[in-house]
């Protein structure tokens, strides 16, 4: 499976299903239109990518894993306000990209939303975003040490991880530390720039990519580099990273993606 | 859900409800009356804040959670004598603030029930207390090192963190570290003072709280600030606390209180 | 429950029942006697003492638990050669305090069983023996840090807790690091003393007690502690132990053991 | 059990089975042939190993595990590319030495699979390669300090463990970090030398050895060893190792093999 067939097949049957718990009546009044149906196979693996990352201990209770729309790139589609182990497909709502529910029946939105709207504006390029408490990359968001590769299955680390400190922000939600809003969530984007990971200081980091197999991968794998640095740096002496011609080499050719993606979902939802 | 609507509506519904595990008969003699039946629904959350602490790793095997009484501010409500994950709505005691309980029925009460009838008696703002010997807590009470706040989710600790040492009261048991008596607990109170967690050296900490949900969270990302802390001072240089601005900001606005709560008790009360 | 009471009752009531596992057949010549049946309780007691270690991370595919046969000092029962956490009552051999076993039936015994026949010769006092590989524990037995308690659940450890070095014995097999042979055990037994606790160099641990509640709970919090003092010192400055005073304080009473043996064993069968 | 004991027996009765998932049909015209009918008790101990080692925490979703073909030297056996925690016999496929499928059937092969074949070749003692990402045997591959034994179920790392850097090797791919090839695979085999351990830097680690029980548990402590040392480290000044005297001691008599087998084989099968 090359990185991008999982969603460009489901984008080419999404106009084939007609089902779908997002989509709003033909007849709908509603000031925002959907994006359309979505393949159930998609769905699924959207609600499989939350209870991954909460199996594998890269999310607690309060993160969430978005993907874009894939019949209009201007919506996104994310959970209701839930933890991420209990998510199904039904509890997927709809949003454009100023983080707006399409048509919310009722159903609550998490507050941070606007870090996925923000982002899929800012990088067309990037089809999944996934925000997490994970546990092992906040001591790199509080302290001087960068996050860098050490492992083979984070050389995506190598052009850099930056940390957005959100009192950056010249916004009178900015010492709230959340991000409420666009302005919040634009400033994060801006940070995260061209990378695939960006930390949030004394919260998280971001995770994105081009379909829900690699980018859960780069979510786990980051916190697993996270943690053997933190252990490596603790025996002392000089470290030996990832080189950025390892980055490149290993790039062009990112190994088997699915083995580990049908794996997980196995052990998160035979749970 | 606002911070306090759990309780106001159980509050509510306690006089219509007239069966209750802790109520004695209406023509006993007992010393002390029962602040009256309690709803089989706040019954229900108090054991589940029991499973949910043992299931995140905050309490082991000698943890309490007690709420003070809907109907009766000088009652308060305990587990019985038992391991947490163990507890049913069935265990729950009810005592008066000088830690007696009211009808025991030859069950056995914890040792340290006086943490809590001290800081209900110390603290009318508080309605939930919890103890535990929450394992990445317990550094900061032998060490120098101040528990800080470092991750957004527990500003709450930004107005300090007292550390008491049980060796500092002039009682005859104090050299025994367990809190068995009313002058401990009383020291233990005014450690605490208006602070919503405390330390206790070599042993654990107290969390205290308006309702079960907001509680339970503050014990569980005080241990969560805690491992954070840890990994961080050992990467070395300056660490980026929480600052008093942030924590202000939060407390007025803490989020999204439920998410947690219901996920943390599908997950406790489903194994 | 008191200390010793768990015995002393199945010691009244061993003679009563008369099933037993371990028991040869009255008209047996075998060259040494049973101490005789013992209580169905009992075995069950032990059997679980395995299972809780293991459920708790005390003991990995090697340790083993051992009880002094109530009916005869001169006797101990141990699982013959099995992962702690398959262990059943009809596992349990008896041996004598040689560690020779009454009836093998073809079983296989543990290797280093030594260990608990030699502790029973020297300690009279000593009615449970558990040996594991506690991972927290060993580090303190390969480097100079003395492993002192810094939690209250841990004070039995302020008399300190001595570090044996099999190389220290004078015998063919010490380089095999194993207590393979009575010469090993003795010279283990000798370096426990009158502790409750001994460390093995590179190896692991004996945590030795009067039943196996509160021995299975000594073992559980020299872990725990090994653990704390760890993280404690990590963070650098200086340590706050328990005292000498308050090690002598909670000897006299040492709280609620029930509680803990209770859940572990829920925890650990349940499974 | 002896060492060899194991595949002893199998080898003795693979000849009688004669169904086998990896047999080409007698009159095929494959360019290879097979080293024959393999008895399906040694399949389910492979797919066995792939389990217990997920499980033990020491592979993670892309580790995998070979055998040498009991029937022909010049075979070697392993899974399919698949999640370690899902192998079943049945997903077992058959290589020659240079790393090329019997009877692929169209099932994907793992990439790194000539880190097995390459050692095959240059260790004929070897009769099982485990390859892993084992978290805490990593932070040795990165920095200088070496990976040394101070536990006495891991004096097999006496004799030192060798760290193989992938850009050592004069190949195109050697930049992408994988052993995708026989000139990679042959570098690592060339600096394992005569060794059970070798570390791969960045990446994890190989464990090779006689029998599936001896190699799977040597996996386990390499990895629990590393942990260990960590902790040790941690703590400050003169670690003691295990001395060459007790490594060559321990190699003659390395205790009972069969127990945490037979552990390890029920916990990841029961699951």
């Amino acid at each position: 499976m090359t990185r991008s067939a999982g969603l460009a097949v489901v984008a080419a049957l999404a106009i084939v299903f007609t089902a779908g718990h997002v989509a709003p009546p033909a007849s709908a009044q509603a000031p925002l239109t959907s994006g359309g149906p979505v393949s159930p196979a998609l769905l699924e693996d959207l609600a499989a990518a939350y209870r991954v990352l909460a199996n594998e201990g890269v999310i607690d209770g309060y993160g969430h894993v978005s993907i874009r729309h894939p019949g209009n790139p201007n919506r996104y589609l994310m959970s209701r306000s839930l933890g991420p182990a209990l998510v199904t497909p039904a509890d997927i709502m709809e949003y454009d990209l100023d983080s707006t529910p399409v048509d919310p029946k009722g159903r609550r939105s998490v507050l941070e939303r606007f870090i996925h709207g923000e982002i899929y504006k800012a990088r067309p390029d990037v089809m999944v975003v996934i925000h997490s408490h994970a546990p092992s990359v906040i001591p790199f968001s509080i302290t001087q040490v960068p996050l860098r590769p050490v492992f083979h299955m984070a050389t995506f680390l190598g052009g850099g991880v930056p940390v957005w400190d959100s009192r950056s922000v010249n916004d009178p939600d900015a010492a709230a530390l959340l991000v409420r809003n666009g302005v919040m969530g634009r400033s994060l984007a801006a940070a995260l720039g061209k990378k695939p990971v960006a930390l949030l200081r004394g919260h998280g980091n971001v995770v994105v990519g081009p379909d829900i197999p690699l980018t859960v991968r780069q979510a786990i794998y980051t916190e697993v580099n996270a943690k053997l640095l933190i252990a490596a740096l603790g025996l002392g002496g000089p470290v030996t990273y990832i080189s950025a011609e390892e980055t490149a080499a290993v790039e062009k050719n990112p190994g088997d993606i699915a083995r580990g993606w049908e794996l997980w979902k196995r052990q998160a939802l035979g749970k």
